[in-house]
């Protein structure tokens, strides 16, 4: 231990004003690299094994001692072994008592056991103050240097002093401790790290029952229908065609869906006269996943726009131009230019292009990093007026791309309306809606409940 | 107060050693957030509230107390009630001498009040330690965790100490405070969240007048010119046709406008000499906003791409392509392949592509997340020279689209240019510049410059 | 100095409680910046100056005295001058002797001088307790406030409470320090702004030289062959026609690198029975810039989209388009849809979509602010199940799209095989291999060893 600083790993500062001594129960990957970093930033690390004998793996400036030996240079010690094996920490009741345990254990499922890891440590080790710490970090993102990894370290446990003793730690290693509170939250913290995108649940479930409903709908209509009255195989619309329906159709009702919480709140709010009582659940978790809705719907838009552009590369549409084409010169007949519909044309693509370049500004926002560096007026600015601004161009591109088929009996194939049709209501719902909202009588209301105002004060507050 | 750790919600770690105690007054939204988040972290806090009175909004283990009672337990109080309550604060003023007073308070315009609230606090309560802080915060982010929302939290104060202790309490919340000197600045900091993209507004205004102005000189050359003299109808060109002429223009002249400070800043110091002389202040504003310049000339360019893109889906062009090939069939014509225009027409379609990726490139660097992961090397490699070329991509792009229009009389319609060749005066005369500024003459003497050289140098210094 | 908070610039607090005294050697642009960064932070700062005189650009609430006088009243001293100049230090070593040294020097070269400037610094002053700090932060960064620019500052020492005094004045400024351990890591971080991409070398030379290798493949092919056996001039497909061929092509091949180091490190576990020796040092590196060469990979897929988004635009394909057509009219030929056709076109067209978008999907997450928002579950799910299913789609958009024409000899012009053949070979190796590496055998075993499990434990061990 008394190499020095001509040691080319740069670890090692002075021995004489090391900072504090910290010991490290287990060898394995996460240990290891904990250490390493440790003694980078100039504490003095013990590690207990089992076989107290230096590995090649650990780092030099390392002291491996027996688990009790090592217990008793520090006052904190870091629990880098599996919950499976925390029964032989029993034994060492003594010796542990009164020290700062950090359990930085994960589960491989979500609850897995009846308590957290940091609980049942604190069972088996009762004199000593647990608390959780590092699971969130991995050993890669502590080896490479925390410049890409997440830095944010979630800590919990019932002893404040012992708390501050990891979260100062946590600290010199360039990290940043987030206190969770008591070691109730363990549970939780160990949790973290083992979903898979929990608020994304909702809205990828949700979109991918629309699809399948819409698919197979455009599909009937599209494909089944034109076979059995005309004999005709179009099976091919299937690959682009049929989801080139389905994306835009999805992309506009997710993102009314976006909006449509904060109308019903709205209403919610008016009839009740006040902003102080909850909303139904349902609505809360609905206005918890808007983001992701939107970002769902934004997917949706963006594929709908790459089907769009390659059709005029698709082989069947060329074959259609040039047939048409031929036709029309094997009958000597010139069609003139009809103004009404080129402004229909190019008035629905104005309208889309407008609508989803407003779509991905809005998607950019999202990004945390954007997001973080706008203030919360221009968060709700471009949010709220230029989502809902989105929400009208994508309304209007639908209308106008289709306005005309609604008067046509022809387009409702065995009475069934075209598929995009349906996909108006919800925008049309709250636009609608949100139109009333904003007419002064109601808005100038709203306000005020959203200011603390009441209808009905209660008597006892 | 003495409920323990059966708790449910983890807010309780044992009660003999919690952190310090904290007093906040007033029992809103964000008074009771920031208290939640406080006993979580550790403190005991105590509200003083006109009705000393549990409510069941408010944590459970926070004690409410009259204002009077609640701060004698605090050294630090935390004032979340509005500014125009701060009067009922002058009857305590004995209480609240030498305490931490932290002002949260934001109003609902600019510069609303003479003097900003932190200061006012400061002139109720004369004897008290007024410390500005948390106003950039919402309640929402502080509920929601910390994870999404900015974690910088802005703090100003005469008095160091208790800045110091307000500070403290920041980091433990496992937020970021950044003090920004003396109760002096308070006034910035409390305008900072009631700005609306104060950046943007130059860029946003500068490119709504240009857009207004290219629109109609090109309505006037496209639609107007075309009804007087021929007689047709191109009105459609609205939509699509004068948008995707307009887009591309702003696009350009606004990245042009993007590296003219830079070449101009470089022709003064030149002229002058010397670095050490402060540039004219539009110049100083202009280079500020150099990446929102950026970024809307961008946003044109993107939506130039996809008006073009959408180009052979529009209605009209179809009916034209279909027009011109009948017409040629009935003629009995066919027309062998010009290699020059083959060669004119691929080649500034791969220009606009090359720099439009370039550009695009140039906007993802931009974004706060990934600037921060680069270092100032590169982040100069990157807007710097890939900048310029992506600037002279472009330019490339309009030269050889229109490059040989220039010579036709009959393109001068009215006597006026093309709106495109308007775009080009800004870029080429950047291009020119900058070209003449990298010959070695000049270069090295501006390389002297800026690295501290003075042509002139002050018999003083 | 005894101005007091009648000053505007929010600068001074009380001169009572200022926290200590700094002393700033050099009155450049950086220490200014520091300087005055730190008195807005509470600090009294003390420059040293050949001239002690106050120039204007100094913050006002500065001393500016001799070096030696400044050196005197502070503990810790920023040099804040060029390391050609630190000799002058060497008189003053008996004053700055015990006193912490703030290296903040970066050179113009990797490796100018064979020790760091600190490493140098602290032999021409033994006496003294060098830090490295601040080298990574520019003036410009220090003086627009800090929300922009990256708040890391590495710093590095032998002295731990050196380190520790200088880390207290980098929170306090709102900056984050990185403790990197010793002096000897000063080289490190002073080579640290001076890189250029260093991770991006690799990938960005790998794909310039593939480019080249096949942009002439396809020049022979394309251009060369059918001039001298057909005599025809398509030198234009140089601009978009072969670009759109190598783009692809570069892309498949790069996202199939991507995967094939993972896939060979599988290869050489299995065959080691464990994964506690180190890899080769090539597999390691190429496995450090996979995230790079994705990246390259997505850039030529964005641009390949380009180019194929425009085809119906370019001048050569509308005169094809339409000669087909005249001549079919002269012919009085009418072609039938053929449905094969269409569904192979649409196929590889659907699957190309996906694919990008997928791509699209993988390089946002990639983006540092996404990485740092999901957990390693996450993370792994993205990068390692969206990967496989985007090279999935990828190659099979590349087969489809060209499947027919492996048969037909006429494709093999000059017995070359068409380049896109020479791209499936990396991607469909990567997809055979991991196929069969997902085999129930292997994957268990492969599983167990990546959980630490050994087919020949060392005994030692």
């Amino acid at each position: 231990m008394n190499k020095n600083s001509s040691n080319t790993m740069a670890l090692t500062p002075n021995t004489s004003n090391k900072r504090e001594t910290v010991c490290i129960f287990g060898t394995g990957d996460f240990g290891r690299a904990l250490g390493h970093k440790m003694i980078q930033s100039g504490y003095h690390v013990v590690f207990g094994s089992r076989s107290a004998q230096t590995s090649s793996l650990i780092p030099k400036d390392a002291e491996v001692l027996s688990h009790a030996e090592a217990a008793q240079k520090a006052a904190i010690i870091i629990i880098a072994i599996q919950r499976q094996h925390y029964d032989f920490l029993a034994p060492l009741a003594e010796i542990l008592h009164g020290k700062v345990l950090v359990d930085i254990s994960n589960n491989l499922k979500i609850n897995q056991y009846p308590e957290s890891n940091a609980e049942y440590l604190a069972q088996v080790v009762p004199g000593a103050k647990v608390v959780k710490a590092f699971n969130t970090i991995s050993a890669w993102a502590l080896q490479s240097g925390t410049l890409d990894a997440s830095r944010q370290v979630f800590v919990c446990g019932n002893d404040v002093e012992a708390k501050q003793m990891v979260m100062d730690i946590i600290r010199a290693l360039g990290l940043t401790p987030l206190d969770q509170g008591s070691l109730l939250a363990a549970q939780q913290i160990e949790n973290y790290p083992l979903q898979l995108f929990p608020m994304w649940k909702f809205p990828v479930f949700l979109s991918l029952g629309l699809t399948a409903f819409f698919f197979f709908y455009c599909l009937i209509l599209e494909v089944i229908y034109p076979y059995i009255y005309e004999n005709k195989d179009f099976s091919f619309f299937i690959a682009i065609s049929i989801p080139n329906m389905v994306c835009p159709i999805l992309a506009l009702i997710l993102l009314g869906l976006v909006y449509l919480p904060g109308v019903l709140a709205a209403i919610i709010q008016l009839y009740r006269g006040t902003k102080y009582r909850r909303f139904p659940d349902w609505l809360d978790k609905w206005m918890l996943c808007r983001k992701q809705l939107g970002l769902v719907a934004l997917a949706f838009a963006a594929v709908h726009v790459l089907y769009t552009l390659v059709i005029p590369i698709r082989s069947f549409v060329r074959w259609r131009t040039s047939s048409y084409t031929v036709s029309q010169a094997l009958n000597n007949k010139t069609v003139s230019l009809n103004t009404t519909n080129a402004w229909l044309s190019d008035s629905y693509l104005a309208l889309g292009i407008l609508g989803f370049f407003l779509f991905v500004l809005l998607g950019i926002t999202s990004l945390p990093s954007v997001s973080n560096n706008v203030n919360w007026r221009e968060f709700r600015f471009v949010q709220s007026k230029l989502g809902y601004l989105t929400l009208i161009l994508c309304t209007a591109h639908t209308l106008v791309y289709g306005g005309k088929w609604f008067l046509y009996p022809s387009s409702y194939k065995w009475y069934l309306p075209h598929a995009y049709m349906l996909s108006l209501i919800v925008p049309c719902t709250v636009l609608v809606v949100k139109f009333v909202l904003i007419f002064p009588c109601l808005d100038k209301t709203l306000t005020q409940i959203r200011q603390g105002w009441e209808r009905n004060p209660k008597p006892s507050e």
